[in-house]
């Protein structure tokens, strides 16, 4: 299992329950592709969307987003992580 | 305090000791900023970097990150976060 980080455009003025909505669409699926999504964090000024999650590859992760109606091709896998 | 989401690019190849060395480098002069940087991730074969911090404003963190050596421009204020 490999850690992702994917970002998406255009989510100018998304209200912290629309994030809310769009996650719990992503939740609801991720099971099928063996995907966690753990945080995601939006800065709605600039539109800017970050998600952190788990899973078996980036196509995995690209196949929950996109399932669940907002698709990015922006996926980061991250071996590194500091904390 | 706000928290932030900052992205450097052109990390390729870089290893999880040379991303503690600059996370670390951060570290020691954050404060001069009233920053504080939480966490970092590394995709060593895409060259991106992102970090989160807090601080005061988004000015704040690129002073630490081009004191540190590593500026970017690309920061983004995340006021909404789900975890």
């Amino acid at each position: 299992m490999a850690r992702f980080m994917d970002v998406h455009d255009g989510f100018v003025g998304v209200t912290a329950q629309q994030l809310g909505e769009a996650h719990e669409a992503d939740l609801a699926i991720e099971g099928e592709e063996g995907v966690h999504f753990e945080r995601a964090w939006l800065d709605p000024e600039q539109g800017k969307v970050f998600c952190l999650s788990t899973g078996p590859s980036r196509d995995h992760v690209a196949r929950v987003h996109e399932k669940a109606g907002h698709p990015t091709t922006e996926i980061y896998e991250i071996p590194v992580d500091i904390s």
